[in-house]
């Protein structure tokens, strides 16, 4: 499959490229670093603003547009039946990265103990979010992959605002190689849900 | 101030006519029974459907457009400074009420513990918001008011999903009265508001 781009994708300051699996003419989706449940991926205007009220009336209508396609492949892929829809918008909201987005988390009947017992992992995802992306950055230009061009990011995005419980701590952040596949097979399902649209 | 609307607004099966603050073509706003924070309001498809993906093109943009607007006014009038915007879509992601909506909350540093524990108060919510309408619905028919004409709702939809925390048990369920003059206020400060839009 041809990627999709040509290109620069970016979360915030990081380079996400080759963890996007759809892109519309102001949004992009990505894989997740480490989904709290399988399919958790998020949506993102192409421009990057921290706020929801930052984005113009067709980057509101473009994004959601994106979501609701995105959601109907994850939710049939990964054989869901419902889905947290989720905007932690701005850092007091639990917001880490400062860049506009949407968390999609496929849901199942009893796929956790508890069903809210998401919106905790969420926001330790969130408040990880920045620092996964930095410890990915550091390992990526320690090993001299010149494929990431992501600025170091400043120590306020880097902090955490939630200790990671044990059980965030304990999933393995994926690699670049299973991110990639992750991403290419939605990026298929993606055009063949589409196929049906007039 | 002149009523919205001379239409019956449902949310769910319930009629929250004088709840509602603003309206636009496809979507409504109504201010909550039981806020978890001052200022958290719903933003609804006009049509009664349960899930995201039922939604048309238009409906999803006119939904989020709306929520735009809402949430640019909720943070300026409770003095906000981030908001939480979230879906439970379908049942298994906690909906309660099958009727797309959206939670919109206005959040400050430090109003909460902890910044995550919204999500767990919204989740009780999110399961209450059946409970909560029908104890309501049960009152108004007790009071022989005739203004409210929702139907019983069935038990799947009354039953709550999620054992209700001290917290959210403490907090009284607001009057009709005290709900309306929100409503009203709200409405107001939405027009100011759409005054500097072109």
């Amino acid at each position: 499959m041809p990627p999709l781009t040509k290109d620069v994708i970016k979360f915030g300051t990081f380079t996400v490229t080759s963890q996007v699996f759809h892109l519309s003419p102001l949004s992009f989706a990505l894989v997740n670093l480490k989904p709290l449940l399988p399919g958790h991926v998020l949506v993102s205007p192409r421009r990057v603003v921290p706020r929801f009220n930052d984005l113009t009336q067709s980057e509101v209508q473009d994004l959601f547009l994106t979501v609701q396609r995105v959601s109907r492949t994850v939710e049939r892929v990964f054989k869901a039946t419902s889905l947290n829809i989720a905007i932690q918008d701005g850092a007091d909201a639990g917001q880490s990265v400062p860049h506009v987005h949407a968390h999609i988390i496929p849901r199942r009947k009893d796929d956790l103990p508890e069903t809210d017992a998401i919106y905790g992992m969420m926001e330790n995802e969130e408040g990880d979010l920045g620092k996964q992306f930095v410890q990915r950055d550091k390992e990526v230009r320690e090993s001299k992959e010149q494929e990431v061009d992501g600025d170091i990011p400043d120590g306020e995005q880097a902090r955490g605002r939630f200790p990671a419980v044990d059980a965030d701590e304990s999933r393995k952040p994926r690699s670049k190689d299973e991110m990639k596949k992750e991403a290419e097979w939605l990026a298929r399902e993606m055009v063949e849900d589409t196929k049906g649209e007039s």
